[in-house]
């Protein structure tokens, strides 16, 4: 899947909303302006995150959604006494026009139009409320500046004046915690606690506030339901020095079997516990560190307002969850090729059905789906499938919509980008595939989209490489044509976790991680034509060892690819590979073939057998 | 020339002190610990600076090496009463040891080692004094973070207590400040000044401190005589919104001609009414900005005393001097056409002589030098030639010495790393040759080697690229062998100026600045291989706007290779190399040849001939 938060998704509009007395976007303003006002603020902003900063916001803080109507996955709003504004970024300059009523909101461009300069112009000397639980401290740096500009402030809200009108707010996810068993976590949870408190006692550290849902589920050893792609429970928690750990979690979601898993050195509170949990060790004068970049403001705040002086670091889960251990490998390698049965079965199907022009977006995500769900350990999808014909292959972001389903033409190309949560591992595939013949431009393109992929795929690098560095190997065939794709070129996945993680990326943003062994990292170069189709060729890799070769003076790092699907043979022009390359595809595609002919249906295993043949082996056109 | 400050160079060392009072380091430092006690500081720093933060430190700067003894290119001192320390990093260990007592001084490694801590250590609750015009803001930060972990505190003294007790200290450059013709420059002064200017105005700017004496030499069309491989004056400007400027230089530099070339809207002030001049702006309320990279804390500091915030900003030259004009390129073009005849010329005659084991590192340098002289416009060396030798070219920064000094012999390689300044341009180019018959691991890391110039060479890129972006690019063939080497890829390079300037770098380190057309840069990727051999091929070469690709969707950039001299054939092999990587060499040695052949010696084009023949034909050992 391409860049973190390219997909549209909004989790408040896949459920009827519940009666409320304030049904349009209008009285919904009205509403809220009162309210604001009440409160002796000038106005309030409303962006699109929760307590965690997840990357999927639950519908419980879907407060943009419900506010001004707009799902896109990015934006925010504020809300003025006279005036109001929306700020969206270039991928939902469209979307936000279709959804927001401009009579009540001026739409703005994120990063063309700042929010600062709006502020500045609307605002005068008035006082401007914010949620510090919805917003890093780098966020209300920016606020603030743009208040003062305007001559006026910035002050926190916890308590969300928002909220206070939302009559139908849907309650928080409740899904219970459960434990995440030690055959698929690979070392247990004292130990990580074990581990990382002994470097916070080295450092001089005496606690690490953890935010992020999806480090307490590694640190933890434990998973949750809160959210509809991601398998964990929101929740908070302290670790110490001493390797112990406070868990703050909504107490519906613990049972006699989590409470047993978590063992005495992790006490548990309810969420309301955290807020004087931070006030506890502000009157302590702990050490604290504190991540800026994911944790809200309101912890800093009420931190320092306790007294402490919280460590700006990162997250201590952050890099050694980024470095899976053998047992997640292991695991992560076994769940890929059951990830590859599944589309490797749809994509024999595919060539099957798709000829007659019949099939429709929604129909083949839906059977994709289908025969994932089959596959052992399968929980979950791990995003929302992009499931992109002819055109729509080149909205990166592209989400099948009932308006916007549309049938698959020969002649086409077809881009599908999926993956899922299975209890051993997370996966994430994009696979182009040809509708019947495809034209020369689109197959010269493929190639050398491909040309980057395999680039990255064989790459070898020293220690302290990072994949900033990297990059430009997956861009350079492209560029070489005067193409590029404006998204990343690799992120980091976790393990039955986040699909998007850090730290590592491979992008031309520059990234000071430096790859480790162990840690996953999506290869997805693509191409897109605005109007016409996308390209995009991804397989999830791991970083290992490589062999030393003779006379090395420096260890080195190599991919291990870990996906497990043809890649659409009609596409690839040989004529702009070499010979390395085409040797490449051959090896994968025998290993793709060896590995799942034996656990594809029989249908498959015979179109298997074609598509997988050696590319320099006469052209097959499907 | 590889990394910025890689080479040793010391120019107090290249002239007989005068006698003075203080001969030994033990008698230099007691004065400096009297003076400083007297002063009532517990300590002082030493640092190896200029006022300007120059990399090539003039000798009246040269404090550091009067105290210690100690005459690599980076590196300072910290003294107390009673204990003394020199930081120097990993290039300087051995030298160190060899040229400090180390019964006065700790040596201790910059990095591995830090200042930080010794200081913590040693100075108790004292005051450490330090030169603020020999430290940048950043620096004063963190030594000012060492004194406070130490419960001590730092202090500016601007009056350097070391200047005290050299009474022998070399005098001030005093090179007169010359006009830079048009012919060269390609746009007048009064232009330069009007477009900075108005850019200053835009952003509500009243003024920029310039402290940076290329920036000053580029904006006023002027050079100088001051360094010893710097065509520049030692000075301070200041540059107005409205485009005038003020001038601040010694006196005896200036001369009627320059007074007139400057013309009115420059206004000329001897150099020690530049502080009274900060003052003014501080009292002015002037908004004005400095370079915190470059500028000295001592601007910061006079300039927040007299009330001003200064804005600290990228020197407002740094941009437009790298991106150069049609002018200058059409003059570093031409220069670097005699530097080629200069350099082919070297290896021809090389070829002839070195077989028999009698030249030397020395006499190969000396007669480079002398080639380079017969040229139209040239005015000095651009940096201190590297002559290695065998396991000397293993050394990055190596410098010929009289002891160090080694033969040429057969069946080791010479590499050979040099440039000039002629009034019409800058060159910086290495040749690594056989000497004799080389060996086949010799040839597969130059091949290598070879492999990553030319995957740079050749790139095309998008707009917005980073020079960090393409580094690996150059690594990537020696990085699948195992192997890599220690210094960045490429620097910036002035037009008659600094051999390294900013802001554009190719390097593992990464760098926002985005290579726009007309920027010089080098293209040096290396092997080391310590106590054996060095290799390195450098070109430097030129951004410019490619020929669209049919089909491209974006426009691209590309290099242009300026440097003209055959690369060692001998040193190739081509079973290593594709087509394209063949067909780059036999076009660039055509061009070699066809440039050179009716310019060189007539024993030289003959030599040529052979040297620049297609490498697939035979190969042909010298």
């Amino acid at each position: 899947m391409a860049l973190p938060g390219a997909q549209g998704h909004n989790a408040a509009m896949d459920d009827t909303p519940a009666p409320s007395a304030l049904k349009t976007p209008a009285q919904r303003l009205a509403a809220l302006r009162a309210e604001v006002a009440e409160r002796g603020l000038a106005g309030f902003i409303v962006p699109l995150a929760d307590e965690h900063q997840n990357e999927w916001v639950p519908a419980h803080a879907q407060r943009l959604a419900w506010l001004t109507g707009f799902t896109g996955s990015a934006g925010f709003a504020v809300v003025l006494a006279g005036s109001a504004a929306i700020f969206v970024d270039g991928r939902y300059t469209l979307q936000s026009r279709e959804q927001v009523d401009e009579t009540l909101y001026t739409i703005r461009h994120m990063t063309d139009e700042p929010a600062a300069d709006w502020i500045a112009a609307n605002l005068g000397g008035g006082t401007l409320g914010y949620d510090p639980w919805l917003a890093t401290p780098g966020e209300v740096a920016r606020y603030k500046a743009a208040c003062e500009k305007a001559g006026g402030s910035l002050v926190p809200c916890p308590d969300n004046p928002l909220d206070a009108v939302w009559a139908d707010r849907p309650a928080r996810p409740a899904a219970p915690m459960v434990p995440h068993d030690l055959a698929f976590a690979g070392e247990p949870a004292a130990e990580k606690r074990g581990r990382l408190g002994a470097t916070l006692a080295t450092d001089g550290i005496d606690a690490a506030v953890l935010t992020a849902p999806d480090s307490i589920a590694w640190l933890l050893n434990v998973r949750g339901g809160d959210l509809e792609f991601t398998p964990v429970a929101l929740a908070f928690a302290i670790l110490r020095a001493d390797a112990s750990a406070e868990l703050f979690v909504d107490s519906g979601k613990t049972t006699p079997a989590l409470i047993a898993h978590l063992g005495n050195a992790v006490s548990i509170a309810p969420t309301e516990s955290f807020a004087p949990a931070l006030d506890a060790l502000g009157a302590d004068d702990a050490k604290v560190t504190v991540d800026p970049a994911s944790a809200a403001a309101f912890v800093f705040e009420r931190l320092e307002a306790a007294g402490a002086s919280p460590v700006r670091r990162a997250d201590p889960c952050a890099l050694p969850k980024a470095c899976k251990n053998d047992t997640e490998l292991a695991g992560i390698r076994s769940a890929h090729v059951r990830d590859g049965v599944a589309l490797t079965n749809f994509l024999g199907w595919l060539n099957e059905v798709a000829a007659d022009g019949a099939l429709d977006e929604w129909g083949a995500a839906e059977h994709l789906e289908g025969l994932r769900r089959r596959g052992e350990h399968f929980q979950r999808l791990s995003f929302p499938t992009i499931a992109g014909a002819g055109l729509h292959g080149a909205i990166v972001h592209y989400r099948v919509t009932e308006e916007s389903n549309r049938r698959l033409q020969p002649g086409e190309l077809f881009l599908v980008d999926s993956g899922a949560q299975y209890l051993d591992g997370t996966t994430d595939v994009t696979r182009t595939v040809a509708i019947g013949a495809p034209g020369e431009e689109e197959r010269e393109r493929f190639t050398r989209v491909l040309k980057g992929h395999i680039a990255l795929a064989t790459c070898r690098f020293p220690k302290e490489t990072t994949g900033s560095q990297l990059d430009v190997l997956a861009r350079h065939a492209l560029w070489q044509a005067g193409l590029d794709y404006d998204h990343g070129t690799g992120h980091g996945v976790g393990t039955y976790l986040n699909v998007h993680e850090g730290p590592q990326r491979i992008s031309k943003i520059p990234n000071r991680a430096a790859l480790r062994p162990g840690m996953i990292v999506s290869n997805e170069p693509g191409y897109y034509k605005e109007g016409a189709y996308g390209i995009r060729i991804e397989n999830l890799v791991a970083v290992r060892e490589a062999d030393a070769p003779e006379g090395a003076d420096r260890p080195l790092y190599e991919f291990e690819t870990l996906t497990l699907a043809p890649i659409d043979r009609t596409l690839i022009d040989t004529t702009l590979l070499n010979e390395a390359e085409c040797g490449w595809i051959d090896r994968y595609h025998e290993r793709v073939r060896e590995t799942l002919t034996p656990l594809v249906e029989a249908a498959t295993a015979t179109w298997l057998a074609g598509a997988t043949t050696p590319v320099g082996e006469g052209e097959v056109r499907s």
